[in-house]
């Protein structure tokens, strides 16, 4: 029989197949085709974007090539940057004018190479570039929440090929953080712990769904994975905010970060896939009952009717058997 | 510049583009391969699912050809009908088995007519079973929600490609549905009024997001659609439970759902798409606060890391460019 695991920050609930498991060869990924032709985030081809807001470069000038990751705004933004918010409601609505970054960080130079292909050193730097523009737009009054996340593969949502990850900063704190952060609050107040640690602590005791363990993170396939081969990476020290991450913490969850993707890619012939940094709101001091973490989520089957109507998800690898899995993939050490 | 438009029941936002638009012809739709070779939803292949639960014949024996509609068991259900059910808990985490009713109605023998090309007295035979199976598995005191949906090709996660629609019957109320009746009930605790007989009667004196109105019920692209080319379903009176719908309600609402696919098909180069029966949960009297509705939702575009990690939605047509678009669309009388 199948079983029903509920996740206990956000009350979801999923069916976890336990009878009759798909295996790795079940899941039919889609090809990537890689065409290098004209593409703005490419060496040369600088000016196709709008001007960059940063770049790691060691010389030449801005917009120029020999840059290892750079950062411009999105071309076609869901949100504008420039002017008031305003708020207005008309009947049962409300409305607001689309105010908020949209940021490109394009993780690499090379087209061909996503950040599960990337040297330990070269995943620091994206990560440098995450931490450095959530640092900057947290200063903008306006913004209350900023969101970084990959899609990776067209039916992970991508519409350009080459690497690269997007941050938006948002003028309210969206709805599903809030519904996490409320329910982290919950569970603090009646157990005076923070669930993110308890869960770690649950996953480093029973060992078998953790597939990296570093001295600050772990990654691990959780209890409730929604998904086939999700991955989550937790910080082990509790710590609320990503952009306040220390340096010293850097190298160890980049190593977490590249170490899964490669893990995924290698098991699961290079599927599609979302990551989403989860962290608390601009303002939000320090808190005690929210936990900074990343989740994984392979684009191995889709999301219907089913998922859509009741908030279930159907996950038809169980957690534990994906772990194992994803363990036989030998990673780089570099 | 971009709308934010916020949904007044559950308080999700959705940016709708309103410089940029995207164009019908902009949509690629995928192919349905259509194959009905060793299809187990085809006359004569009756003994390929498991007894059939009901079925619409007119004459011949359970299980054999000649019905127009038929119910089974799903062959690999996501719960099961025996057995009683158990909670309990594991450390943070609750689980339970995996009770629960997962059955497929079979909305035509044509293998090759979605119900956008049924006639309207087929697609009332449908809305019958619907109505038939709702109405049976109430009885049943484990149940808690009846969830109806349908998967229209691959891209809406269909595995098969025959017409058909889901039921999953559950044992607890889900999150969404939860989350749903909840924001329902705030509007109403506050304007004591339910919200969907607001919108209904917004729509219905905007009428420029009305693609059909019927002497009881009608359909629109609501004013926060998520997805480009949402359709919803609305009864005009006020009515919380589907399974409790009238008799000389069936033909209005078969006609609404008939043609708003059939606007869809026509428009948008057939295709995939989703559509969820919300109604109130089972043992809930008639609720003032809830009203039940259909929502349709084409796959036209992928849900990506933004949605995924903020709940907010991108919606690259203005629902009423959507409405006078599908009102384009030439559909049968009958």
């Amino acid at each position: 029989m199948n079983e029903l695991r509920r996740d206990p920050i956000t009350g979801r609930w999923t069916i976890v197949f336990l009878d009759k498991t798909v295996g790795v060869s079940d899941f039919v990924s889609e090809p990537h085709m890689k065409n290098k032709e004209g593409c703005p985030f490419c060496w040369g081809h600088e000016s196709l974007t709008p001007p960059e807001i940063i770049a790691h470069r060691k010389y030449g000038p801005e917009n120029s090539p020999n840059w290892s990751v750079r950062v411009v705004p999105n071309k076609f933004p869901a949100l504008r940057i420039e002017g008031e918010l305003n708020k207005e409601g008309i009947g049962a609505f409300d409305i607001m004018n689309g105010i908020g970054a949209h940021e490109v960080i394009v993780d690499t130079p090379d087209h061909f190479r996503d950040m599960a292909d990337l040297s330990l050193a070269e995943t620091e730097e994206v990560v440098w570039a995450y931490v450095a523009r959530s640092t900057d737009l947290k200063r903008d009054r306006r913004f209350k929440y900023i969101l970084i996340f990959k899609n990776y593969g067209k039916s992970a949502g991508a519409s350009l090929e080459h690497p690269h990850s997007q941050l938006i900063a948002l003028p309210i704190v969206p709805k599903r953080v809030h519904e996490e952060i409320e329910g982290a609050a919950k569970y603090y107040e009646y157990k005076e712990r923070c669930v993110f640690c308890d869960i770690a602590r649950g996953e480093l005791t029973e060992k078998d769904r953790i597939i990296y363990n570093g001295d600050k993170f772990i990654a691990f396939c959780p209890y409730v994975s929604r998904f086939a081969y999700e991955v989550w990476i937790l910080p082990k020290k509790h710590m609320s905010d990503f952009a306040g991450m220390e340096r010293d913490c850097v190298p160890c969850f980049a190593k977490a970060m590249r170490n899964s993707l490669a893990m995924i890619k290698g098991l699961l012939k290079d599927p599609s896939y979302n990551f989403i940094i989860h962290t608390s709101p601009i303002n939000g001091h320090d808190r005690e009952d929210y936990h900074w973490h990343v989740e994984i989520m392979p684009k191995l089957s889709k999301v219907a009717g089913f998922e859509w109507g009741s908030g279930f998800y159907i996950n038809p690898v169980p957690p534990e058997i994906a772990a194992k899995n994803l363990l036989g993939v030998k990673v780089d050490e570099k």
